[in-house]
């Protein structure tokens, strides 16, 4: 029973932001490449404009969920960030940070233990598509 | 010095939310069980109406968070979860969804290094009570 | 190729709240100290008016995320933690909360995987200058 650790990385095209994907089945993929069936896996997505999180994504809640993050940062205020750069993503930064880049799901029997309404998403707060990096760590026993 | 794993499952009677729960002393009854001394301890809660995080446990902190994630997604606006759903939930999966599914907390000499005024969490969004379930897995050297 | 942990601690000079300090080469040197190359690196402060996130850690941000954050838990309102404690960081505790305690990084060849504009922060709420301690795991492959 020693501890094995497998990673991976995944590629993920968002749209313009806010874009919101699911990313369970990508998830579930490495962890069936790992073969580990007891542990926890991270995931933690590459970049300051862009988080993850669990949500139900199902449309209704995706779109509730851009609106409150809108509202806690939205585009259309003066951003200190635009004064230098001029990118025109100064909220992008601020929402991203405050959903933060990583989340840790827990690995039993081989599976992830999200609840049945339970997916893992990333977000693009970007102004622009990008094509997103999740890099995945998984520890535990095979 | 080898590394073992330890998982473990708790459950936790929630209220209609919004409800906070300490959950520090069943963190540490199952670092207890795990005799790992060192290393780091993932909490996660399943279901997407609920989060993890930490705060000071006092009834004035945690009538203050409630009412900072009522401000930011209040029950009382529209939400296009209840178009479809009508469950009256809307804001729980988006509140959820904000303060996030997980947090990673250090072991050291079998202790989780938490603050003094530091305890940790779940807190149910939902607007019904719930029996919530929080897998634990605790990675270390016993 | 057996899993090794590593634990570090250290400790960050914060300013009064809101300061936000880049942590990435503390915990860059930690990584080096464990001589692990591939695996994941939790970062975890200790505290409950505190957080932990990633940025782009450029003045501009570093403002706009200010903002943000005094705009979600102003310090001008008021808190229920107050009447009893009269230290007047009821704020500060609200929004350590709901930004969090830990990151999860991933370890790759030696490295952090960070996007180029992304840096580990932490942020101190409290209203006054303090000595912020950090929790570093690093668990993987030497």
């Amino acid at each position: 029973m020693s501890i094995t650790i497998f990673t991976d990385r995944i590629s993920i095209t968002t749209k313009t932001g806010l874009d919101i994907v699911n990313i369970t089945s990508r998830l579930t993929d490495s962890l069936k490449k790992s073969k580990i069936i007891n542990g926890s896996l991270n995931a933690t997505v590459i970049g300051s404009t862009s988080s993850v999180t669990t949500i139900e994504f199902e449309p209704g809640v995706v779109n509730d969920l851009k609106k409150a993050i809108t509202r806690f940062a939205p585009p259309d205020i003066e951003y200190d960030h635009e004064k230098a750069w001029h990118d025109g993503n100064g909220h992008s930064h601020v929402q991203a940070a405050l959903l933060g880049p990583s989340i840790a799901l827990p690995v039993r029997d081989g599976h992830l233990t999200l609840g049945t309404w339970q997916q893992a998403v990333i977000i693009n707060h970007d102004n622009r598509a990008r094509e997103r990096v999740v890099d995945i760590t998984i520890i535990g026993t095979a």
